[in-house]
């Protein structure tokens, strides 16, 4: 393993069961039929258990939104030209994103990470530039990343835990932008899941039929090279070695950047709400790179794209929402930030039996 | 048609289709792909030909909670005593229960009309009290209220749309509280959608397998009784004379006052955001009864009482979320009042491309 990345090894935070035993006491008491609120009771219950407090409270919320260009892109795997990824770092900053107005309509801290895009953003207000490169290689060829643009990439999103952390955040959502980035988070998850392209390709920002067939031909041409050949009985996708050289050669420096912070919150006791489709990779990726990373991961949705299932079901994920969204940028896990306030409004505000003089079941 | 119930026959409002095309073409030019936020879309391009602007907003948000007992409740359909209808009330009054912290959350203005417990509450601050009787008429025995009862408690809901209008409302939620009332909407369902009762009949707040069943039996005899005989072939259902006597019959005055406060909502162009099992029975009526009705609701959620979906499917509904919630209240609507929100502040807040200089697909 690179020096750089001993950070990985440390040690993710243990959840508190004292606090969730009693959380899930309390919902018991309330004035409800028991189970009536639904998954509602689960995250208060699971957020209890997260923060180690019998009544959890979500304060801050601290977005994070990574941008990173892709050599896989030249292969015409994307519905919109490679420009845009940096043109939209620009409009994330400008306040005219999706993530930027649900961050300001939620109150939420929102941060943008560019780890590299094609064409040069410039200094932007709000913008931490790392240039890693002008993307990454096209794994079609080559590696994505060497393994000093791999760590500065996890590194990057270590970092952004930190800053969360430090600014008492009680909630993480990690976003990204990428033009071609849903090819890379499907061949990750064909690496990491023995799977096949077609089950993973999706239409992305827009493709059509023959753009999602020629699409998955692009990530068996990866496989293929990369030596990751979908086989159920290969094993593939154990140990964090294995798992970190897949990302190298196959991922993309935000989706790098995201599993270091989801890896980075967990060590440091952050809940993440985890967003769609390649959120959901990064999050398969800090569970095998350290397992005790998936105690803190929440799901806010399924995306519209349809490989999607396929991750959350490997992650035992049961996502909040199924509203046909797709765009990334964080936007679904800022969508369900308040089904998470209202589920801890509803544990901590509602009356208990006793206090109602409210009759329990026959 | 009894005399008082003429304001039914009014016209509902008309959506204003010059105000949706405009905002129909404004998501089109907002920098996302085309349809990448889903469900949230539709909601602010409906959202506008309610409220006849291109950009609409969710202002002041109207709660109403309707209670009421059931005669059936006799014939043991449900797992907590009919007592805890008025013990419910006093809890909504004194803001122990999920729809008062929810509503408090919301910031919405939350109203309690009892319509008739079976225990009386007294007189409790913010409750409306109109004693139509204590509780419904067991409907296996024969019809649930008198045509006066029905018309008070139709009276009662519309009264409770024009309340909001009153007061400027921008959405209006129903919710209900009674003891057994799974077990009467159930029955309209079956009445009003040719199903079955063992179709329609669900654990309601928790009956197990053999309750359920009994439930089921409980709601054939009624409809034995009252001559709605599913069949296939029967046509039965259509018609605003035949569905107001269905609702007499099997109904309860806090679905009829429901039905009444959903078609005052359409008469007065405020849009309704309709919660699951009860209100959606009341929301069936109130689009048999003046179709133009169905125009101004939107759905909450997906209840995790089975049947609801065979109602949502009649009604051509896509429920905004599926939280496996079954508490009623008005509860699971009020959850989804942030969706509304944020989908309005997309639509409103978002750069186009030519604002952002954003490339479009290519």
């Amino acid at each position: 393993m690179h020096t750089n990345l001993n950070w990985l090894t440390h040690a993710t935070q243990a959840l508190d069961e004292t606090a969730r035993n009693a959380a899930q006491t309390r919902q018991g008491q309330l004035t409800k039929p028991p189970g009536a609120l639904g998954q509602l009771e689960a995250l208060a219950i699971k957020l209890a258990a997260m923060q180690g407090r019998e009544k959890p409270q979500i304060g801050q919320v601290h977005i994070c939104v990574f941008a990173g260009d892709h050599g896989v892109a030249e292969e015409g795997v994307s519905a919109f030209p490679q420009a845009v990824t940096a043109e939209m770092v620009k409009n994330f900053a400008r306040g005219g994103a999706a993530i930027s107005v649900l961050a300001k309509q939620l109150g939420a801290t929102l941060e943008v990470v560019n780890l590299g895009t094609a064409s040069d953003t410039g200094e932007l207000p709000g913008v931490s530039q790392y240039k890693l490169g002008k993307g990454t290689a096209n794994f079609t060829q080559q590696a994505a990343m060497t393994e000093s643009q791999l760590a500065a990439a996890l590194q990057a999103g270590n970092d952004s835990a930190a800053r969360a952390a430090a600014s008492g955040a009680t909630l993480f959502i990690g976003g990204e932008m990428g033009i071609a980035n849903t090819t890379a988070a499907a061949a990750l998850a064909c690496a990491l899941l023995d799977l096949k392209p077609q089950q993973l390709a999706g239409p992305g920002t827009g493709l059509d039929q023959a753009g999602v067939q020629h699409k998955a031909a692009v990530i068996q041409r990866a496989l293929d090279l990369h030596g990751f050949l979908p086989s159920p009985a290969s094993g593939r996708g154990a140990g964090g070695e294995g798992v970190l050289e897949a990302l190298r050669r196959l991922g993309g420096f935000e989706i790098a950047a995201l599993t270091g912070a989801f890896i980075g919150c967990a060590q440091r006791g952050i809940p993440v709400l985890v967003d769609g489709y390649i959120a959901t990779a990064a999050a398969l990726l800090a569970a095998r790179i350290r397992p005790g990373a998936a105690d803190w991961m929440m799901y806010a949705h399924r995306s519209a794209e349809p490989g999607h299932i396929l991750m959350l079901e490997a992650l035992r994920a049961e996502p909040l929402l199924n509203l046909g969204m797709r765009l990334g940028e964080g936007s679904g896990a800022a969508v369900a930030v308040p089904l998470l306030q209202l589920a801890c409004a509803l544990h901590n505000g509602m009356a208990t039996f006793a206090e109602a003089g409210v009759q329990e079941k026959i």
